[in-house]
């Protein structure tokens, strides 16, 4: 956990409601005043997939200001899922980003506490759904509504998302990041990938060429395990072509998504620099954008939406 | 463990030979006379992975038969990696498969075992090795002189060997049973997939529909999980079209070994028959062999090449 403890008498006066993003792994807090300036951020590790349902509202509670009056708490991510604090239900693409109308409100047995999840998105046919990345758009959208063409979102499962006149028209969701994971830290690859470092050269040859053969993905894999025992391929180089392998047969994938529109990349500078650097070795100009900052303009998004509804 | 105990008086008379496949998590011994008849299977668990150097004569030795007389061991499979017992480098494709000549023999505390390990097969470019399979294309080879096309040996790494002459031409190998293992048992897929039972039908769908867009792979293994959520997909049909994405993904890149030439598949029942039927539904026959059986062919043709060399 990092941030101030609970109970300061800042805490106290200042903060209007809490900007909530509740992920698998990751519990992050921003406590704002009414404007959305961030006066406190604190972190938890306690993600959805550690707690059972009456798990949510104390591992919230650790993180928020002693309060008696009413303080509003918008959340966003998989704590809105099935298995999650309570389901909010998804909304149907094509929509826009769901706002604070459709948000589920929560029962706590803290009254003060006024806790609404916000839906994520699914799309029937090819199934598809997202939780969280909903929200990072409405806030990427929030800052440049004009925005028309395509959102990607890398991360343990990437997505693409094909916006137009502020709707989320389309996506679709790769593994690759979770794929990335066990490939390089629990497949016989573990023995050649190193944990750690980057080889920018290596990346984007491995990217060209699974291009260019994106079938043959599950041998050239095999060949970095290969190129270990016969050449003495480098752990960081192969750490780097394992990358560029998965994101490159993604993109081989997803080309009707980034040919020709707009395509802007939301992620946490590293991935997101990896995929930016991808894009643009195939021609494509990017725009950037940090995933927590979008997040946070998203929630903002949410509470300009809950102060309208109050007046 | 599984077999008779050691030092029966039949094992002390009769046993000629030894045949032995050690590979990364199984140990399989066949105790044969000098015909190549077997007397005794024995089985444990001692694969390659879970011993140091010094347990693999010990681990071997449980299993056989006590002898002062010299007992020829033939070991075929990951015991003769780097890691294993005593390194057998690998032959260098494109070669027959290596023979008794080629065998490494290994000192033994024991010594009337006179052990010796069958190499490897490499290739230098694409990168690609294979340890065990070359003495099954070996024992297929014994069986069929005359083939002439490619061998297929699904397993946790798929081979793919191209076969001329006698030789081992070319070979690819295909992460696709460990990537089968890992994204059905650890990925987020493991909520949508049941852990046994098959489809047939979603099998084929799955194989037809990948071998027609194979690029799209890793957005078609996240709509598993989002067909699940939405469409309530039943988990065995999911497990079967999880198998069909991934060998479909396989026969994609694998196109050039089986398009035109004679394919035989050798593997394992289960599997071996869902690649026959991948690719008897692309219009291509197969001859199917047991996995075991051409282990043992391949071990007895070094056999018959020890004992030629004896005289």
């Amino acid at each position: 956990m990092t941030g101030g403890l609970a109970g300061d008498a800042v805490d106290r006066v200042a903060v209007d409601w809490v900007a909530v993003d509740w992920g698998t792994s990751h519990l992050r807090v921003w406590l704002c005043d009414a404007a959305g300036a961030v006066l406190d951020r604190r972190d938890s590790d306690q993600g959805m997939g550690r707690l059972s349902r009456d798990g949510f509202e104390p591992a919230l509670r650790t993180l928020l200001p002693e309060r008696s009056a009413p303080l509003p708490v918008i959340v966003c991510g998989m704590a809105g899922s099935r298995q999650g604090w309570a389901e909010a239900p998804y909304a149907a693409a094509p929509c826009t980003p769901p706002g604070i109308d459709r948000a589920v409100a929560v029962p706590t047995q803290d009254k003060a506490l006024q806790v609404r999840i916000l839906p994520g998105v699914k799309q029937d046919s090819p199934a598809d759904v997202m939780r969280g990345e909903e929200t990072q758009v409405a806030g990427f959208l929030a800052q440049s509504p004009q925005f028309d063409g395509v959102i990607c979102l890398p991360g343990t499962h990437t997505k693409w998302v094909h916006v137009s006149a502020g709707e989320i028209v389309s996506f679709r969701t790769f593994l690759t990041g979770e794929m990335f994971a066990l490939l390089a830290g629990q497949s016989v690859l573990r023995h050649s990938v190193a944990e750690e470092g980057w080889d920018d050269p290596a990346f984007a040859e491995a990217m060209a060429h699974v291009l260019s053969r994106p079938a043959a993905l599950a041998a050239d894999l095999f060949s970095l395990r290969a190129e270990a025992l016969l050449h003495g391929l480098d752990p960081v180089t192969a750490r780097a072509r394992l990358s560029g392998l998965l994101i490159g047969a993604e993109l081989a994938a997803a080309r009707p998504y980034w040919l020709g529109p707009q395509v802007a990349v939301i992620g946490a500078a590293g991935m997101a620099g990896a995929y930016t650097t991808a894009l643009e070795a195939q021609g494509v100009p990017v725009v950037q954008a940090d995933v927590q900052e979008m997040t946070l303009a998203g929630l903002r998004a949410a509470w300009a939406g809950l102060k309208e509804m109050a007046t």
